[in-house]
């Protein structure tokens, strides 16, 4: 186990009818901002439940916080916290909405230009002091309601930003507030989650025998409540497993003392900007072929795997791992997600395109081991096709 | 899942040579008490670490802290905060110093005859502010390093106070300090992780998939490694997996949502304060017998718990849950932990003192249902001999 520091002071407050515990969490006399996205809080009741529940306090609201938010959107909430006198900030949503309040609270107290927080941790932690943070999930898949980080989208580039101050004071997770989600958007959450926990999981071995056991137990749960939470969206307790496995994804816990991978998530940002596919959808189509090409330096890891998440023990060791991606592969499908580039359009003539953006934003050494080249994620994208 | 809050602020710092950071973690200008317990500390070394760790900062000392300790000596430190003005107190122990330094922490803060913080949850409650806490954790076993719980002795009584105010700021969790403890402490602190995992997890299904994961995951490794860090203390992985379990197994999370059943802690705590033995062996001869006389209201968990950490999985279920009990008395003697009443000089002429006592401190109502009777407790006991 290598040494680590794990700090997560988000309090979680989970379950039915929890959104009414936003009047004990905020001080009584906190001027309120509420952040949110396309306004979908308002089509299905979230937003009625938030306001009820804020009481007297005072609001203003801030909408249209789009997914993979943008830089120029999310700035502009800087001048409302100011003018408004705002005390707390309330995001109610999913990662983008979070990930934007996030960053908004950071920006809002920097001296300086804002666009440095996206390039420059000194500038990042210049902040010192900003407001705290609730939140009312409404979509489970970045881990955003109990982590510090955020990423914000600039011109073609997506820039994480991590923040102890970034820590949501509190989440509230209500899963049946996720109820209304669009399939897709739970297909795609599902993938993000289970993508978070093998790209701290699938690397080398490092004798972290909890962390992998826990990340074993997020993907076993993943696998077996995911169709069944797309196909009966009100069974409470399959809903109810997929928000907490979400969130316990990238919480910090599973990554503790262990080696990271983040080259799916690194390639998978590029297709999003680029061609703006899902960005759930990049990562199933990109992590069967890594590890395809990736499979020697993730071999132990890939038996591990094969073996105890997906019970798959031949006794030739490359068919288990053959077989345990290739059962990966058609996880992802039975969720509805396409899982080759060829499925959204895109082609050999579009690589050039992708590994030039790889290298423009300075992702030329990738994986847990630092040595994933340039040619190698050539070789990633031309199995994906 | 049952509804849940979960929260937990304690920053852990894990690793080898980790002690140094305590330079990092306490302010320049505090005055720290520095609280341990018989003084191992000193003889092993981990006091000079500490000591040159605080640099120039000025430090007094409480030690003498016993296992299970007692309100009457902890109480002593309150007049050496008053006194010294201190800023800072600093842990350097197991689960008893630190449960010690919890305590005398709410006390040093609380308006009136400090006993009442043992019985009364609005005495503790009335305390709103205390010192920053922060330990070094020299014996894996109780948790208390990263959760808001202490257990005090007091007469013959064992009584335990929850506060926000206990978290510890900060853990220093290096398993290299716990190298030079006795066998028997190891032993005793691999069954006191293993129980707090299970009085969380083989209770009755409801549904918390990722926290049953995690409580197979922590149960798992401790089989795994118990024995091998026995016979090597210096292994440092074996080691490492043994103190971030054991810290795993009480820090709130595979207890969220979850019903639990603290039967053998309760009955274990009377063996305690009757007879003296340690409290990791009395929750070993317990465990197996509470399982036996309540199979019956733990059916279904008994075999998942068969079926996932052991892989027992016979033709018939009972036969299956008896191989899954035994087999966990077999882990306990293993480590040479001994499993019967009768081994420690007690017979069935002692049950009616023990029953006696736990009436005398209300526990006729135990289990995660609470209809474990008196009755009940008698027939566990005489399980046991």
């Amino acid at each position: 186990m290598q040494n680590f520091e794990f700090y997560n002071p988000t309090k979680i407050i989970f379950g039915k009818d929890t959104v009414n515990e936003l009047d004990q969490q905020i001080p009584k006399e906190a001027k309120v901002l509420i952040l949110y996205g396309g306004g979908s809080i308002k089509k299905y009741g979230t937003y009625e439940k938030v306001t009820k529940a804020l009481g007297n306090r005072q609001y203003v609201e801030f909408g249209g916080i789009e997914p993979n938010p943008k830089y120029e959107t999310v700035i502009k909430a800087v001048d409302v916290i100011k003018n408004e006198n705002i005390d707390f900030l309330l995001a109610v949503g999913g990662g983008s909405v979070i990930d934007g309040t996030k960053f908004i609270n950071l920006a809002a107290h920097f001296e300086g230009d804002t666009k440095d927080l996206l390039i420059y941790i000194d500038a990042v932690d210049s902040v010192t002091k900003a407001l705290p943070i609730g939140t009312v999930l409404t979509l489970p898949a970045t881990g955003s309601e109990m982590n510090r980080g955020a990423i914000i989208s600039f011109k073609d580039g997506k820039y994480p930003v991590f923040s102890n101050l970034s820590f949501p004071q509190f989440s509230i997770l209500d899963p049946t507030v996720t109820y209304s989600l669009p399939d897709t958007q739970v297909a795609n959450g599902i993938v993000d989650a289970f993508i978070h926990t093998v790209e701290q999981y699938v690397t080398y071995p490092s004798g972290a025998k909890f962390q992998d056991r826990a990340a074993e137990g997020i993907l076993q749960t993943l696998i077996e409540i995911g169709p069944k939470t797309l196909e009966n969206p009100t069974d409470y307790e399959m809903r109810a497993n997929f928000v907490w496995s979400a969130t316990m994804a990238l919480n910090g816990l599973i990554g503790s003392g262990v080696p990271q991978d983040w080259t799916t998530h690194a390639i998978g940002h590029e297709l999003t900007a680029l061609y703006g596919i899902d960005h759930g959808k990049t990562l199933a189509i990109l992590q069967p072929s890594i590890w395809t090409i990736r499979k020697k330096q993730k071999w132990d890891k890939l038996l591990q795997y094969a073996d105890r998440v997906w019970h798959i023990k031949e006794a030739d060791e490359e068919t288990t791992i053959d077989l345990a991606i290739e059962a990966t592969r058609n996880f992802f499908e039975s969720l509805g997600i396409k899982t080759r580039l060829s499925d959204y359009n895109l082609s050999e003539s579009h690589i050039e395109e992708i590994l030039s953006n790889l290298e423009k934003h300075g992702q030329m050494a990738l994986s847990e081991t630092g040595d994933l080249t340039i040619e190698d994620s050539r070789s990633i994208l031309e199995n994906a096709l």
